[in-house]
């Protein structure tokens, strides 16, 4: 199967520095680049303040299954605890120009 | 400046067939590469259909000016009346690994 991409648009309150999603992004990010199946990561962070999505990551795994893995092992659950809500979800790409 | 990055998460209402969604994508997206400044785009489709955002557009602008000055193009805003309500930022990209 081809290469998955991981979509993350988190909503990161207003009153959170950057600092902190990023120290927090990092660990998360140290983390799955050791599981199996990880290929890269990119985070995004908006231009302007005023945008709906603060960060947005976009990664590529090999396949749903280890992704999937990945952030059901117990070791990224605890990492990630209590962190920003994101809207993570798995997509293929369908158009491009 | 560096490029930046156009990320738009597309909540697409759930009586609307992909063929739908994808025919006005098609033609935006024709639209936005002849104006000056676009450099590239990525149509992610989810792969379960329990997304929040069904699509997601990914695309690469040579400027903030350039992606405002085509967006905000009479021929722009006529094509897209009544699109799929999406949440368009320009991001820069700020950690990979």
């Amino acid at each position: 199967m081809a290469n998955v991409v991981l979509i993350n648009p988190f909503e990161v309150p207003e009153e959170q520095p950057d600092e902190a999603f990023l120290a927090g992004w990092q660990q998360a990010a140290e983390y799955l680049r050791q599981q199996p199946g990880f290929i890269s990561t990119r985070l995004h962070r908006a231009i302007s303040s005023d945008a709906t999505f603060r960060f947005v990551n976009v990664a590529e795994w090999e396949s749903p299954q280890a992704f999937q893995q990945a952030v059901a092992s117990e070791g990224f659950v605890q990492l990630t605890r209590g962190r920003a809500p994101g809207h993570p979800a798995l997509y293929e790409v369908v158009r491009t120009a």
